[in-house]
């Protein structure tokens, strides 16, 4: 009989994930037990799972196996990486500091703080055009910004505020410019270095945080006063976190929160093969 | 420091349950923390908490504490009192078999049998009217059920499958009969012992299954035959469950999955006082 299998659930601004370690990279994790696992009734409930297995290249890094809650395989999740990050430091398997994480799109530098936050250094960010998205029948003119998936940052007018908006549908969008469809920001100035947002992600809609989409947000509010690198605070819905733009990257910091760890039942997993 | 709160995980064809083994009855379980652990993003998420504790009244029976996921206290689940006898029976704090369950609804007999289903008995029903809901502009004829709570059964016209319903709005009801509002069953006949439903619970919306629902349907489903009592099995969209209605009570029949089983982070159960 299939031994327990561990767990632990933890989340990131409310972006939420299952993380099995799997250290002997012997878990057989297949479609229909993510998609079980991530169901919020009839399994634990998350956005995500996050297997931990050792790196195929450097048998130094742990290698971030990330999937969808609908089974399919994602390349990163910025909030996701932390809760990653942290369970390494937390488990003993990794010095807290400085380290790198293996990922589909790619090693990431992190830095597990004595606070447990959590640094991710996410890459280049890059404008690519202006745009609007339009949210029952008003104009939103914005930023298209790159972070490796596309967004639309929109820059909400001096004194509106983010909460009256109504994200219960897709906003509208250029589709000639976003061909693969688009995350949308909704921005509003809080001072000199703070911003919040809310954010719809293509194929989800609203979520309570999207750690790309704060990166792009951060950008795109730097756009619209004339500046291509800066910092700033982002408020969304699930938390608060940290974003630094600079000429050739940038980092996005913020918590990554346990909350229970355990076993899943046998029973449970070998009736979800 | 606050030590690991121990927890399961579970479900009854779908309405799932933080269950929170409290032997001792010293569990400070505060509204908040309910709506933390119930918030299916910053918490383990779930539709209620179920917390073992000592029967005040008798020494061998315990009772469960059962609070709805707003943090509110509530009296009966047909589908939780399910997944809280089977814990019983697989923590070894009572023999398999029958036995009886404290509530703040009263006592309630159930029966853990052989495959981990659970019968558990839910008292007397009563019809108390004929009405109508109307959804979308169609009208269903029903029947007024009192099973502890209200209800209203909808019989489908024959031929009819309750799949093309939109149950995303509360459906209309007469609130002269219905003060306190009404949970709302939609039933289509599948044989003579079977029917399928899906259900809009009061406050809630459409939920994978409703315990009390199930009990209400068999009830008014067999009123539209003339009979007063009888069986059935009845397919909601989270599973299958059996009803028998007696002429003096009625059982409801059905799974109770554990899911996982471990111990909530001691960081988190502080931070949500």
């Amino acid at each position: 009989m299939q031994p327990p299998i561990p767990f632990r659930k933890g989340h990131g601004t409310q972006n939420d994930f299952v993380l099995l370690p799997d250290l002997a990279d012997a878990l057989e994790l297949t479609e229909s037990r993510v998609r079980a696992l991530c169901d919020r009734r009839m399994g634990l409930g998350a956005d995500g799972v996050l297997r931990v297995v050792p790196s195929e290249v450097d048998a130094d890094t742990w290698f971030m196996d990330y999937r969808n809650a609908d089974g399919s395989i994602a390349e990163m999740c910025g909030n996701g990486v932390r809760v990653f990050a942290r369970y390494l430091v937390d488990a003993g398997l990794v010095k807290r500091g400085g380290f790198v994480i293996g990922t589909r799109a790619g090693d990431r530098r992190v830095e597990v703080h004595d606070d447990d936050t959590v640094t991710v250094h996410m890459g280049a960010v890059r404008v690519f055009g202006e745009s609007s998205a339009t949210v029952q029948n008003m104009l939103f003119p914005g930023v298209a910004v790159d972070v490796g998936n596309p967004h639309l940052g929109c820059q909400l007018p001096e004194g509106s505020t983010v909460d009256v908006l109504d994200l219960t549908a897709q906003p509208g969008y250029d589709r000639a410019l976003f061909p693969n469809g688009v995350n949308v920001e909704f921005i509003q100035e809080l001072g000199p270095d703070a911003i919040r947002m809310r954010v719809h992600e293509r194929g989800v809609g609203e979520t309570r945080s999207c750690g790309t989409g704060t990166v792009a947000a951060v950008k795109s509010w730097l756009h619209s006063k004339n500046r291509t690198t800066g910092s700033a605070t982002v408020d969304v819905p699930g938390g608060q976190v940290s974003v630094v733009i600079t000429d050739d990257g940038s980092t996005l910091t913020g918590p990554a929160e346990f909350v229970a760890e355990g076993t899943l039942s046998s029973q449970w997993w070998t009736a979800h093969r």
